[in-house]
C-alpha cells in the first residue's frame, strides 16, 4: 500500500535478507529494517519491529529460510527459536512448517526454503486481496454515511499488503464505480501499545480515509448514540469452532456490538484458523510486560522521543496481550474463500 | 484520609481561601494548591486541580462564599461562571444553589455563605461514610479473596473524604474485626486523562490496599475468566428513572457486568440524583479537548514532567468525558440514606 505516495510491503526478502517496516518506530519515523540474519529476524518478530499476524507469518517464513541459507546444523533448533517469538499468531506455525517441509523434501533445501517462504508471502498478499473483495458488501449498511469501528491494527501494515479488517474497506474506497456511500472509521486507540492511535490512523491517513481515534472505552458510547454501524476487526488465531483470540479489547467490542445489534466481523485469512483447537480454551494468551501500561514514549513538541511514566510510581499492572471471543459473538469471519458465519453454524450444530 | 501516613480532606476553607489537594500533580508531586480569591477556585475546577464529583461540589460552595466575601456586585454572574466551570457534575449545582439560598436568606450574606458552604463539605464527609456502611455488605460476595473492579476515581479524592465506590472497601479495609475476606481491587486506566492509573492506584497506595491497573478493555477478559467478583463505581449525575452519567468507560462496564452476571453497583450521595431529569438522554455530555487522547504527560526516568504525542501525527480523536448507564444494567446504587435498586424498582414500575 502507499507510504509518502509510493508503494511499499510490510516485510519482503532479497538475497539472504529480510527487510521490513520499522512499524515500532511508526508514527514518527518512516524506516526500513534489514534483519541479516535468521537471529536478526527473530528479535525484529519479538520486539516488535515486525508486528500483526499476517506480517508475523511472513517473516517468519523468510526467518526459516535465513536459517537454511545460513546452513545451519541444528535447523529444528532454528524453528523452535522463531516459533518461540510470539506464542499467539497462528500464522507463525503456519509459515515455519510450511518452510520447513518444503525444504527438508527437497534436494536443495536453501533454495526450496526461499522459494516456499516467497510464496507464502505472495499467497497472503492474495488473501488479503479476496477477503476485501469478499467483505466490501458488508459495507453496504444501507446508509450514505457507514461508520466502522476497528480495534488495534488489522490493516495492511498488520500483514504483507492489503490487510484484512480494513481491506474491505481499501477495496470499497479504491474503487469509486462501487457506488457505495462515504466511509468513516472510528479508530480505537488500543491501549496499552497504542496499535489502533499509532497504526492503523496513520496507515489510514497514508490512504486518505476519513477517520477519527477513540479512547477503547468510548466504544459503547458511541454505539449507544447509533454512531457505530460495523465493527470491523482481525484475528491472531481462530479455534475449529470459531472462537476467535485477538488483541486485548476485542471480547468487549464483540459483547457490545451485540448487546447493540451491531454486526461484528472477523476478518482473517483461513491460515489464521487453528483446527487443533476445539475452542478458545486452548489458545495460550500471551501476558507482556507491565511496563506497557505504565509507561508510555513518543515524541515531545521539540521532536525528541521520551518514556515517561504514566501511572502512580510504585503500583504493578497486569497486562494480558489478547483475548478470546466466543463464536456466539460473531456475526461473521471474512476469508479468502469467503465467509463463514458461526452463528447459523452453531444453529446447525445444534 | 492519609497521605505519607497523614490525615488529609480534598478540598478545605481558611479565612477567605480555598485549599485542595492540587490533583493536576498526582501521582508524581503532592502539593496543596491556595485558590485565593472566586475566579482562582473557578479555574482550579475547570483546569482539574480539583476534580471528582463531591470535590467539585465542596469546592463550587466554597468559590460561591469567596464571591459573597469578595462582595462582588453581580452574584448571579459569579454564581453562574461557577456553574460553567464543570457542566455534568450535578453536586456543583446543588452547592451553589444551597450556598446561594443561605446567603440570600440571611441579614449577613457572607457569614451565612461561608457556614453553608463548610455545612455541605461536612455532609459531603458523614454522606460518604454512610455510604462506605451500607455498601461494606455488598463486599460478602462468598469467597475469601474479593476482586473488585472500579474504573475512574471514586475514592476519596474525588469527593471531601472517604470517596464512594471505595468507600465500602475503605470502612471495611479498616475494621478487621469485620471478618470479611481479602480484598484486592483492579484498578481500570481510565483513559484518557488516567484518573484510574494515576489516582485510584495511588490512594489505593496510600491506604496500603493490594491493587493492580489494568487496560480499560482487559475488564471483559478478567471477566470472562471469572476474576471479578464486583464492580464499584461513582457517579456524576443519576437521573430520576436512575440512569446514570460517569466516566466514559462506565457503561462499558456495566454491559460486560451483566454479560457475565458481575453485580455493577454505582454509590453515589442522593444529592447526585437529579429529579428535574426524567432520564439519561437529558443528562448533557461534557465533551472535551482531543489533546487528552493525543498527548500524555508524565516524568521521565530522570524525573523531568514531560508532555509527549502518542497518536498519529495529524490524525484527529472524539473525547467524550461521559457516558450515561442505563438503570437496567445497575444492580445497586448505594446513598448515604441507604441501598436503591433500580432492577427491582423498575419491575415494581412495569
Amino acid at each position: 500500500m502507499r507510504v509518502n505516495g509510493n508503494h511499499y510491503r510490510t516485510v519482503w526478502m532479497e538475497n539472504s535478507s529480510v527487510f521490513m517496516i520499522q512499524q515500532n518506530l511508526l508514527p514518527f519515523q518512516f524506516q526500513i529494517y534489514e534483519a541479516k540474519s535468521c537471529q536478526d529476524t527473530c528479535e525484529a518478530i519479538k520486539t516488535m519491529i515486525v508486528r500483526g499476524a499476517g506480517a508475523i507469518g511472513a517473516a517468519a517464513g523468510f526467518a526459516l529460510a535465513q536459517a537454511f541459507y545460513e546452513g545451519k546444523e541444528d535447523i529444528e533448533k532454528a524453528r523452535k527459536q522463531i516459533e518461540q517469538t510470539r506464542p499467539t499468531a497462528r500464522d507463525l506455525f503456519y509459515a515455519t512448517e510450511r518452510v520447513y517441509e518444503a525444504a527438508k523434501s527437497s534436494p536443495h533445501p536453501a533454495q526450496a526454503a526461499f522459494q516456499e517462504a516467497q510464496q507464502l508471502a505472495e499467497e497472503n498478499v492474495q488473501a488479503c486481496k479476496l477477503i476485501g473483495q469478499h467483505g466490501a458488501p458488508l459495507l453496504d449498511v444501507g446508509k450514505w454515511d457507514v461508520n466502522i469501528l476497528t480495534h488495534c491494527n488489522a490493516g495492511w501494515l498488520a500483514f504483507v499488503d492489503y490487510g484484512t479488517a480494513l481491506a474491505s474497506v481499501y477495496h470499497v474506497h479504491g474503487n469509486k464505480e462501487f457506488g457505495y456511500p462515504s466511509i468513516h472509521i472510528y479508530v480505537s486507540e488500543t491501549r496499552p501499545r497504542g496499535q489502533g492511535a499509532r497504526l492503523t490512523a496513520w496507515e489510514l491517513q497514508q490512504q486518505g480515509l476519513p477517520h477519527t481515534i477513540i479512547a477503547d472505552s468510548a466504544a459503547a458510547s458511541l454505539m449507544a448514540r447509533g454512531k457505530i454501524d460495523l465493527v470491523l476487526v482481525g484475528a491472531d488465531r481462530i479455534a475449529r469452532n470459531y472462537d476467535t483470540a485477538n488483541k486485548i479489547g476485542t471480547l468487549e467490542k464483540a459483547i457490545l456490538a451485540k448487546e447493540f445489534y451491531i454486526p461484528f466481523c472477523v476478518a482473517a485469512p483461513t491460515s489464521t484458523i487453528d483446527n487443533s483447537l476445539p475452542s478458545g480454551a486452548e489458545i495460550p494468551i500471551e501476558e507482556r510486560s507491565q511496563d506497557e501500561l505504565l509507561y508510555q514514549e513518543g515524541p515531545t513538541a521539540e521532536g525528541k522521543l521520551e518514556k515517561i511514566l504514566i501511572c502512580s510510581p510504585g503500583s504493578r499492572a497486569y497486562n494480558p496481550a489478547f483475548d478470546v471471543t466466543p463464536a456466539k459473538y460473531i456475526s461473521a469471519i471474512i476469508t479468502e474463500k469467503g465467509m463463514i458465519k458461526p452463528a447459523e453454524i452453531s444453529r446447525l450444530l445444534l
